[in-house]
């Protein structure tokens, strides 16, 4: 099978790290536990007063690059690929490309190693992507297309409650995989 | 239609522009004039022993983001679009990729203008990537998938006498989506 999975908090921690960057910064302003988060979009959970300081924070150097690694990411694509399957990185740059487009391909050599960096697809809209799977937090993907993939949700506080068919996290995704590989 | 468009030697002119670097940085060295370009690949039409060499040239700073545009081809973009057609540019970086990923998307808001940055997607298999068809100067394009995507070539010396179905440049293009639009 053909796996695609998207990098920002399937692989990559953004919201560890925002939030972290964000307390730091502003240890005086509001801010969203991620346990508590309602939106996909970190600027949408934040008041739009603040919507300029939150982008500030993504926008600057070093974010993408220094992203976190999600505990069992690694372990998880390198069992996936071992299973037989041709795995992707399948992510979408922010439009202030400046940092983040070297970025992705930097934080992908420095956790997985040189070769995924071949595996990387950068797209705004991955419903032009094919696969038999999109493993991807953001419970609306929207494109142009009618995607080949079936999205697998990647748990995270804003979709646990939305209802889909298939979901998994780097704890759980041998079962999930086991389940869609008898068909 | 979808219409994925590739970028080195369609829209940018890398081979072009890697004869004017390779000339100016070693006067005295062989060198093969575009209309005499065999291969695909810059590296294949030269002497082995002058193959770091040549990757050197496109390994450095700046060289992805100051391609010249090829005559036609904004316009060309332009017109297709304008056509009806959602278009991509759609491109495979070098594995060495320090400059040359930023540099893609930096070259096409330099020439095409920052909306055509959301345009891009970047990828080492084309064969995943949906479209009706895709113009490419690789008369070669392998991949894992079957692509949904017919191939037009786009005229280079090394392509011109492999046999194919489609083709065009920036002078005819009209000419040719007439044809393909009417099925």
């Amino acid at each position: 099978m053909i796996i695609l999975v998207d990098q920002d908090d399937v692989i990559a921690d953004f919201n560890g790290y925002f939030l972290t960057l964000w307390r730091q910064k502003y240890p005086n302003l509001p801010y969203v536990p991620n346990e508590e988060r309602k939106s996909y979009q970190t600027i949408n959970d934040y008041p739009e007063n603040l919507a300029d300081k939150v982008k500030d924070i993504y926008y600057q150097e070093g974010f993408f690059k220094n992203l976190p690694l999600i505990g069992g990411a690694k372990e998880g694509m390198e069992e996936i690929k071992n299973m037989g399957n041709d795995v992707f990185i399948c992510t979408s740059p922010i439009t202030k490309y400046d940092y983040c487009v070297k970025e992705k391909y930097e934080w992908v050599e420095k956790y997985l190693g040189k070769e995924w960096t071949t595996k990387i697809i950068l797209t705004r809209d991955k419903t032009l992507i094919h696969g038999d799977y999109l493993i991807d937090d953001n419970p609306n993907i929207k494109g142009i297309n009618k995607p080949t993939w079936k999205h697998i949700f990647y748990d995270q506080p804003y979709n646990i409650n939305i209802k889909n068919d298939l979901r998994l996290n780097w704890a759980n995704y041998e079962e999930v995989f086991k389940k869609i590989s008898q068909g």
